[in-house]
């Protein structure tokens, strides 16, 4: 049935499956990681198609990644080539999109007293395949904080503080190797100052000296992250956008750029 | 169908419906207010019974609030003690909860340019009947800051700021005349600061000195929140509950408590 | 402070306030709606320029909507456009952007039953302003369902039926005048069958056959929807999605499209 | 300075932190898991100190479960047992809570085709201490559906059936041992057919076969859901909620109850 001619003519972009939450295991330069991400699998469909044979799209999820009893995937991105690669074989395609939201967890030291702490981030990560291409997007949301000069400027170095988001996001070829933490450190160095877990006395006044220090709008922020991932990052669409979770106001601000590498 | 003994004979405390949204009319001392809150409406159900009757439930809702070309409601309260008692007449109930969330704006002024700007709340007012007795419970959820003592103690006049959110609570007999306006009041002035959608530069140094003036824990704006409505209100179960989104961390640190009035 | 030359030079395409909600009257065709919706307002920034004076921003909107006696505005594009305006004189830019995130409250009447009843949407409209070019955009969510085919045909006329969201937005220019009622129309027509707040129990069977009679796919919606708004609206770009919240799986199934009028 | 007398004498009944994320190892009956839970753990507080130590609350945290080599715990309750005995040393308390959000991934065959399939549950385990007590709190939310067994009767067979929710929470002593893997299959056997990711064509008619043979109001679910854990389960309070998405209104119906086993 799906395979009949449907009423209306029309091309489909986008058609698949969202929301799907399973265990995808990596082996990440000798680290083991395990993620329960949330994966969004879609395919074009043609306009002489009724519909997709949603099954094969699920059953291409679950052989590359529930049967394996050795790791074999090093990275979500080789996960995710190999999904589109064996859906390629179950179902016709021109054009497919697979992305993966989860978490990672990075160990740190905090500032002064080098305590041991651990951080965690949303991630993205994404495959596109299209005529015989593969192309990749990586996203990565970190906290961190935004301190106004202006107000500061403005009321003898006092000023308002609060809790910022910074993202970014990267698109470019499959084979580009560019690692989720190199983005991180991206995206925290951005900030008046990273943020910790864990803070003892010493490096809670560490970090408010150095916030303090490095008074900076959503608008700096923003173009910071921008810099530093054209620095490090060479042949990349880049996206930025910070959010500021402003403690005089109820609203937002944000403030959202782009670049090439 | 409903009416038939089921095969598991157990009672039920809450059945009904939840996430509806519609358009309520209230007439509040003179001034038109139109909310879309979203409703939640339960009965408890006899365990001999196998259903209720859901369709009665909506018509209580609709009946009473979608046919009135007069506004007839002074206040969420009585458009929703109408529908609980219209619904005692459709369907038997021994308990029956009704609860609105929806939002108010409130006009205010700027505390040094005097401009005028409105300010959103996150409001929910319920109403229980039991056993002939009615029963409300009225909550605010406000926008506000904290300003960390310890860390300006420790770091010379400097420390970190951050968005916080204030919840008060009351639940109360039905006659206690309690306004929403005052509640949001006894938790506004627990904050270091209130905050506003709009602020001039002037207002902004103003917000400034008055947070650094008067810095508070989590636990500090809780106990201001409880104090202030216990004094304001009487014959009241009081909750209140702080929520601070860290600036120099990615959880949130939070203080609760509860008392009578 | 905004106005001085930043540490790193890029552009910024988008730079402003998000989640501010307040309220906005406007007058429709003689009938007055209240809303409260969740604004976000950005402009481009200059590369040579810090910052935005964000309080601008601001008062652009709290001076449109806020200050009426009269209700001036016919729908919620005109009070854009004048707030578009109103910074324009106020905070220079080449782009800006506005939409409010808001719910439609429509009367309906039961399809069997006749009963008056009250469905809500979730709808944005949007302006942006470009090079003195006004363009907009609206969308509409609709909550609906889909029923299988291919289950039905497997399964001797039995199928697994679910709730549906179905999504469409239009892109187009600012004069062309596209009514929200007739966009939710062209969603709900899409699906097996409309819903309703309220369903008596004629009205409940009439729903149900008329779903098992009209099985469709979520593609089936998706290019429905795109039909009826292409016959319906000229010179737009549609895009249109639908979610089905599978009843036998815990993922959703989605499919996308997009196409010119 | 936390521990100054306050300016307000009230206890506060929880004070800490929320929404923490880190990852949690065990190893439970010789398979090992990897979690990222969202964390609140508090702790009440006397009148007479004006604030809780946060950063021993988050030591107490990352010194259990961070800094270990070998994966010393069996299970989640385990690992947040350690963490309030740690904290005891750390911080007074009389009464302390811990919560863990997180998800469960388990292995499935499908019903007839006998194919491998990961399903994956939300799930909470909590701990209390409170005067030398443990005591603990279960939570499983399980996906699945509910069949209208009225409107079937109503409509020569045919019916309406949506997505639904079962909750299943229990609160026990701490060694009362309760495997989260029997609280989901007590909610799974409550509906009117599990559900599956992967589904061939012949599992979905063996599905749908089992929804229409097997009508069940939200009601019913939820009795199902108490009866199914007051027969597995001892010693325990017991509450079950059911939410259903309904296919034929936009607002959910729902049903909760409670028993003692």
């Amino acid at each position: 049935m799906q395979n009949k001619k449907p009423k209306i003519l029309e091309n489909l972009e986008r058609v698949g499956i969202a929301n799907l939450r399973t265990i995808v295991m990596t082996n990440w330069k000798g680290r083991k990681y395990n993620f329960v991400p949330e994966i969004e699998l879609t395919i074009d469909l043609d306009k002489k198609k009724r519909g997709a044979h949603m099954s094969r799209l699920i059953e291409s999820i679950t052989e590359t990644i529930e049967e394996e009893i050795e790791i074999r995937h090093g990275s979500l991105e080789e996960v995710e080539r190999d999904i589109l690669k064996r859906l390629k074989e179950k179902h016709p395609y021109r054009r497919a999109q697979i992305s993966m939201k989860t978490e990672l967890v990075i160990p740190k030291k905090t500032p002064e007293t080098g305590k041991r702490t651990m951080e965690t981030y949303d991630v993205l990560v994404g495959i596109s395949h299209n005529n015989g291409i593969y192309t990749k997007i990586l996203r990565v949301e970190v906290l961190g904080n935004t301190v106004c000069p202006h107000a500061m400027k403005n009321s003898n170095g006092k000023t308002h503080i609060q809790r910022a988001k910074g993202i970014l996001e990267i698109e470019t070829d499959y084979d580009n190797e560019i690692e989720l933490e190199d983005m991180i450190e991206c995206v925290e160095k951005a900030f008046p100052s990273e943020i910790y877990t864990l803070l003892k006395t010493e490096d809670e006044r560490h970090i408010i000296q150095k916030m303090f220090q490095n008074p900076k709008f959503v608008e700096d922020v923003t173009r910071e992250i921008l810099d530093n991932a054209k620095k490090k990052f060479k042949g990349c669409e880049i996206l930025a956008k910070t959010i500021s979770y402003e403690s005089i106001h109820g609203h937002d601000v944000i403030a959202e750029g782009s670049c090439k590498s």
